[in-house]
């Protein structure tokens, strides 16, 4: 039954051998890669906006000069990438990149800090998804977590199923997007220069803000361009996916992130300039309408169509690029799992060619952010940037090493470029870490160090069993002894099965033992015995403490004593009844005995199922 | 480890042979079997005015007459069970009662209308108990469920300990509380002679009451009854513990129950009477002190010494009363067990001679009740009174039968009273679900015939789990054939162990499985098995779904196609790591692979234990 409903869930299995991969166009690429990045024009704005409305009206028009070092920053990050991409041309996660280059350590930070960012990625995107629908439609406010949480299933299921990296799926929404913000660019542009923009905050709204103390600090400015980094997450995508790309790749995901880098940039730079004509304030608990909403509303003139689409667009973008992390994630842990860092069934691909335990991994995580940061994207993003710019910045190490060390042609310039990007997210890493540090950072240093160590303690056991498994050096060794013991309650068919069993194992090497508990049961089981035991001997335990378990450890040890290098083997029948709830009326005591000698040396436990057919 | 805590909490196994009966004397049983009974003045009175409140201040004149209709039900049914002692003298509890001379359906009816009460007495004594702290110590009113959760806690462990029926546990704080109860009834009776009581409820709470449209109805003194019954729960366990009393049993454990009885009605109307003349009102949120706390700081005039000894008195003997029904409960459970109403785990005796499945059983389910019903005896009585007279009813027309088909000397005097106790305790039990049906009682017209089904299911099941394994007309079956499968992903000490196992039980009938997934991995295993193989032969089956579980079912089936009467085994090897978070690294495909095993016919799954020192 419970396989049935996988089936209808999941689908049927399929063959390794549909396992292709598809080749993309550019245009194609550019949509299946840059939805994690491009999406985040959603909420990197209005998460500036969060930060410079502290300090009053005035420092709000600080948000164009902080979006612009942000474009800056984006610009000397795509260079960057676009190194790793010609040096990598079979794919150069931060993972694959830093331990080519840099080592173990380094390797197993840039993993942590890619897995945070993938549960991060998750839980920001459809947290912002969800925003973009309460934006739209406030009814539905109080429903935020659960909308969240629906997503992650839906994508969850999705994934699990298979779904591919799809061309058309991922286009429609993606240029959807593209054609929907750039509209209100242009429309909003033109409203700019024909002064017909009406400001979308009321005059008492802004008033409290015009007279609060205008405090413009180099803190303050630092803490909006933290907060603002989050545009960046989502960049390095396409140098992940290189392989996928038409020939030749290097080149074709090159230009694609080139034109990624210029249509971030440019969406970003007009969307925090509008929030601005339209003096868009960020969202807040009693007014959760997001400020691309509220530009959307001025430029489109109300919550008529065109509003709607924008809205519809962006949550749909949000929902794609949660889905990139379902297909980065498990493909990380199954790297993992490969080098022996986590448990090997992360590199199991399941019946559906996906990775499911890392499906399902990610699905967890992501859920238990939701429910605990409320599905706040601002309570979020500290978190987020943060492990994204840890792992840009070893990348880019890892770059700058490779460089050295490879002095390939042009190596002077490459290690320039990646020298730049690696100090630039380094600083970035360090900015948003400290100025983030108490609203949720911290987190960042205690559990990406808890990963790691989980990873090398993994990894430590695996090194260790190997070693002690190893054949290397082993004796062949001589055949057992094996003695099989028969514990005996009362005589039925059941029993009689897995007498027949241990006589077929052991032949002539079987003991039956009967716990006495009460004198009627054991005289009932002797005179039984003279009919059915044939030859095997059966011997009675006392207990004066009413305990199974107990006399039948100590006769196992006794009989132990007796030879060397021999097994015990206890056989038991075990009913395997007709309904599962059968089953807490029977099997008490084989649980019992079983959980009692799983972890003594040498004795195996054997269950004869006996089915009940009704 | 966890064995070690167990011991800790719960103390060392006790020996069958210290599994004495304690004889009582009449003094210490009215200690052990009336402190379930006693307690309920605490509550009742209360019960009653709580009704009657809403009908107005001059409603509450109406508690006497009503309490003493109480007092005349109880009698009636004193008399019955008088009868009942005489007539079992070995016990005579409702199912046992019912079985005797009713049959099967009334019987379960009874046991389930029991394990109800008993729960019940647990979640209500407890609740009460919780309130008669919090009336001397208001700041803890807050600390009501945890308080409440507390003594459910202390009193399984004490219990699981084996807490037995002790005299002297039960007498100090049972004679404390009749002594406290009876102090408190002579001063407030001198007070009410010498005119000097002084009302404890202030003018301004009472006027909104006293301009209340007195609506006295019939309904509202039948409510009140329905409330005030609670008064009589408990009462049946003298009947219960006949046994336990000294010799002559029956005519000890009869002017036991006639004590009680008295005591119970001369302390429940005085208590009724007290609270009138005190003009005490119900506790209700916002003044949790109790009826009764309020006629102690009247009477002992504040809360001083006399007053705490009191509230101490009242909390210790309703923890006593829930005590009684940890071991009421756990003995029906067993009894049910036995006759194969339950499953047979709850008539097995553990370590220290308790039915410890029981207890737990008792401690869950009453905890759950205590949350859902935040600890307020108000909430928990209707579901309580209902299940009891609905025991008490069945108990009384069983005794009915009894006379009626034994028809021994004074049959008819003896049915009489019964006939009369039947017929009452049939009405109130109307009564009490009738008038308290939405408040809670409806439940109980759910939950016991849902109880009965599951006796019933289970019954069933062992019926028929008992025809099918009888050896009755069983032929003595033929020697099996065995055929061990010894599946190799790769080959490692742990499989090297597993195979010797294998040739060890069926010398020369071991076929070694390896499922090719990968063609290097599956050319490796090829190598190695001409070195370590022996004669033992290697398959190998192709999967092209990467499943290992399927391919290898497919080929037992295949297996299991040549012979007939033939058993198949898979001999697994089975990591025994050193540390349990390893388990996690380990026996993943042997997991799946029993899992998928389970339910075929004639397939064993034996694992061979290999351990892993580090």
């Amino acid at each position: 039954m419970i396989d049935e409903l996988k089936r209808f869930m999941i689908g049927s299995p399929i063959e390794t051998a549909r396992q292709t991969h598809e080749r993309l166009s550019k245009k194609i690429a550019l949509a299946v890669f840059s939805s994690d990045a491009l999406s985040s024009v959603a909420y990197a704005s209005e998460e500036i906006l969060h930060i410079l409305v502290l300090g009053g009206l005035a420092a709000l028009s600080l948000s164009l000069p902080v979006a612009t070092g942000i474009a800056l920053l984006l610009i000397v990050v795509s260079f960057s990438y676009r190194q790793t991409i010609k040096a990598y041309p079979h794919g150069g996660g931060s993972y694959i990149v830093a331990k080519d280059n840099l080592g173990v350590l380094p390797s197993l930070t840039a993993g942590a800090g890619l897995l945070v960012g993938y549960v991060l990625t998750v839980a920001v995107s459809l947290s912002a998804g969800a925003s973009a629908i309460v934006s739209a439609l406030p009814q539905l406010d109080p429903y935020r977590v659960p909308m969240a949480l629906l997503f992650v299933l839906l994508l969850t299921i999705a994934n699990l199923r298979g779904l591919r990296e799809s061309g058309l799926i991922f286009s429609v929404p993606t240029y959807a997007f593209i054609a929907t913000i750039f509209s209100l660019l242009i429309i909003g542009m033109y409203r700019y220069l024909t002064s017909t923009i009406v400001p979308v905050t009321s005059v008492e709204h802004l008033e409290p803000l015009r007279s609060a103390s205008s405090d413009i600090g180099f803190l303050l400015v630092m803490q909006a361009f933290a907060a603002g980094c989050t545009a960046l997450t989502g960049i390095e995508a396409i140098s992940d996916g290189v392989p996928a790309f038409k020939k030749p790749e290097w080149l074709n995901a090159r230009t694609t992130l080139t034109v990624m880098a210029g249509l971030l940039t440019v969406m970003f730079l007009g969307i925090t300039f509008l929030a601005q004509q339209y003096l868009a304030l960020p969202a807040e608990s009693g007014n959760p309408e997001t400020v691309l909403s509220q530009i959307g509303r001025g430029v489109f003139g109300g919550r008529g169509l065109p509003y709607s689409i924008l809205q519809a667009a962006t949550a749909t973008i949000l929902i794609l690029a949660a889905n990139t992390a379902y297909a980065d994630f498990p493909r990380l842990l199954s790297f993992l799992a490969r080098d022996r860092y986590m448990p090997r069934q992360f590199a199991t691909l399941g019946d559906r060619l996906v990775y499911s335990n890392g499906i399902i991994v990610l699905a967890v995580a992501s859920s238990v952010l939701i429910v605990i940061f409320n599905a706040t994207v601002t309570a979020l993003i500290p978190l987020y940037a943060g492990g994204v710019f840890i792992s840009f910045t070893i990348a880019q190490t890892g770059m700058v090493r490779r460089w050295q060390r490879l002095r390939e042609q042009g190596w002077q310039r490459g290690m320039l470029i990646n020298g730049i990007g690696a100090l630039t997210t380094f600083i970035v890493a360090i900015i948003v870490i400290s100025q983030k540090f108490f609203l949720g950072a911290w987190i960042l240093l205690i559990i990406i160090p808890a990963i790691i160590a989980m990873f090398l303690a993994i990894h430590q056991h695996y090194v260790t069993a190997a070693k002690q498994l190893s054949l290397e050096g082993l004796e062949p060794p001589p055949p057992l002894r094996n003695t099989v013991i028969v514990p005996v309650a009362t005589l039925h068919r059941g029993v009689i099965n897995a007498l027949k069993y241990a006589e077929a194992m052991a032949p002539g090497n079987v003991t039956a033992v009967h716990i006495a508990m009460d004198e009627e049961q054991t005289a009932k089981v002797r005179a039984k015995w003279a009919k059915w035991g044939g030859d095997t001997p059966l011997v009675v335990l006392d207990s004066p403490y009413r305990s199974l378990v107990r006399p039948l450890i100590r006769y196992l040890d006794e009989v132990d004593r007796r030879w060397d290098n021999d097994v015990i083997t206890v056989v038991l029948p075990e009913f395997v009844p007709a309904r599962w709830w059968h089953n807490l009326l029977h099997n008490q005591t084989a649980l019992l005995l079983k959980g009692a000698l799983l972890f003594r040396k040498n004795r195996v436990v054997v269950s004869v199922p006996y089915r009940l057919e009704e």
